[in-house]
């Protein structure tokens, strides 16, 4: 699925629009800063004072103003640090990977001079040896040398499923993700993906990462237990959903291509997360948090019209790929009308779930 | 300089049309295999011995099916190496650089999947551990943490300058490089901008590449000691001086816009070479050869035609940046009439210098 491929490399943000959610994005990248801060000072501390490198990892980059942000934060950190116990600024590797259908191109040659002056600036002539790489590849996979990480950033990307789980479409279809009519199988295999997905991405990391190295990741999830039985993660799939079944009264989506849609997402509860640190056992977990997001903050207006423009840019080439672009102008129409009305009545929320963990050993 | 750093990247064989020219770049890398083999034999039979990471860099990626062919070749040489030796495999880190308006896009997209199934194919069950990174940035400044390289390789990419020698249109006015109406102080401009350059490149790739470890560079170069005096490097130039010189008198082009335009390139002899490297002192020479290539080779139909083509892919964004872009068609129309000239009378020939290098202590 090379669509979805795509789209989940941006961080679940889509590629069409990042300057549209990039509000969100921003919005979780200030909102997690205590977190990320807290543990590179930890990591600063402990491997930092022997390492004369120090090697950042960000995890589904994007491709827009905000894949360079918290590197910039935490080598601010590490610089601060540095200058305040009189110790010698190590030199810095930035890794910014994604799929390779990610615009590394706009990264390097549009944000990456700025984010080079910037650093120049607040560094004065003794500007950090800094050096910037592209990582192309799936986190579901190595990416790094063995041992070579200190630090690993991922936000909004780990939600992102290796692939829709087999057999789902048997299950679910009344839904397009785990709803308020999946059944219980759908909702296991959904979850069972995020099983073995999550799994292999700690064990991957787990390799890379020296013993003392921290991870935070920040994954778009929920707060209840029960994963389907809450509004705060599936009501926003299942507004859209109700749209496509709109399009399927109406003839304009065969019943059958909407029964064989499901998206390729998970998000996880914090016992959730928890439960597959434990399993895998190669990291402490230091903290696990969550946090809530409106959807009015999609954008400047507060509207409906704002968080259908940024679901679109999330989920358009998967809808194109299994629908068709016939369908595309009118499903966004009926679905800001359904986000608009529910908006109207609820503050609606969405709910990130923040772990900061250090690599053991 | 934006067009011609653009440019500069792509190994002076132009961003537009890698398909036309990787006949003469795929021909460099075949004929210099036997000096790249020997340096990472020595290298491996060396430091390869302790490290368990094995860091190749290609600078002057450019972007086509030639950008992963020597690290290809690299991994499969130590991947007999250790198995005839009886070691372990290394991991890879493949570091890809050019400037960042070179296509990485491209390479991670098209090129990347097929070297990693050519590296299945090969390896069998025990693929490699390699990981391609892309590192945007000018090899005239530091692009690696130190002491991080093994081996570095560059091909057809060290003879573009990092900007036009400054003064020089003032000495030039009758040639657009280093051609036999250049007087003195016009060819020493040039020379010193090499020099400069050059040094530049080795103290950064001095920090770079570990004790023991390898460089092997091939420039477009010449034989001769002198600079002016030989059809060898600048008679490709001298034509299109001429084709230019032409359009002026047909009054196409105005004269002064002539006299200020020059190519940011340096095609140095062995000697000169040489003397760089002494004077840098950081690398002892293990070779350092000279070879040919036919400019008839430059195409399949080794005609003037694909010359003209060839050379257009390289030099038409320059052109087109100082003299716009409706002379561009008449010009090469004029310069493969030159080229074809030229071609029925000599055998021309590119040369190129080898340099076969180890990073000392």
């Amino acid at each position: 699925m090379e669509v979805v491929q795509v789209l989940r490399m941006n961080g679940g943000l889509g590629e069409t629009s990042y300057a549209n959610n990039s509000l969100v994005h921003r919005k979780v990248i200030s909102m997690t800063r205590p977190i990320t801060e807290e543990a590179i000072t930890q990591v600063y501390s402990s491997v930092g004072a022997i390492a004369n490198r120090f090697c950042i990892a960000e995890l589904g980059c994007s491709s827009g103003p905000n894949s360079l942000v918290v590197a910039a934060e935490l080598i601010s950190t590490v610089h601060q640090l540095s200058r305040s116990q009189g110790r010698q600024l190590p030199e810095f590797q930035i890794l910014l990977n994604d799929l390779p259908g990610n615009d590394f191109n706009s990264i390097f040659h549009s944000f990456l001079p700025q984010f080079r002056a910037q650093l120049d600036q607040q560094m004065g002539s003794k500007s950090a040896s800094c050096f910037v790489y592209g990582v192309p590849g799936s986190f579901y996979g190595r990416l790094f040398a063995t041992n070579s990480l200190h630090f690993v950033h991922s936000s909004y990307s780990l939600m992102w499923l290796s692939k829709v789980p087999e057999g789902v479409e048997k299950w679910n279809k009344e839904e397009i993700y785990i709803g308020s009519k999946s059944p219980a199988p759908a909702i296991n295999v959904y979850y069972s993906q995020f099983r073995v997905d999550f799994h292999t991405f700690l064990k991957c990391r787990s390799e890379e990462v020296v013993g003392g190295g921290a991870m935070v990741l920040t994954i778009l999830g929920r707060k209840s237990d029960n994963a389907a039985a809450s509004k705060e993660c599936c009501y926003i799939w299942e507004l859209l959903a109700l749209s496509l079944k709109q399009m399927v009264s109406e003839g304009a989506i065969d019943e059958e291509k909407l029964h064989s849609f499901n998206i390729p997402q998970y998000m996880p509860s914090p016992a959730e997360v928890r439960r597959s640190m434990e399993e895998e056992g190669s990291f402490a977990i230091s903290r696990l948090d969550t946090s809530e997001i409106r959807w009015a903050d999609c954008g400047s207006s507060s509207s409906g019209e704002d968080v259908a423009k940024c679901m679109r840019s999330v989920a358009e080439p998967m809808l194109v790929e299994h629908f068709g672009e016939t369908i595309i102008d009118e499903l966004f129409g009926k679905y800001e009308r359904c986000l608009t009305d529910c908006m109207s009545k609820e503050e609606m929320k969405f709910i990130n779930v923040t772990v900061s963990l250090i690599r053991r050993g």
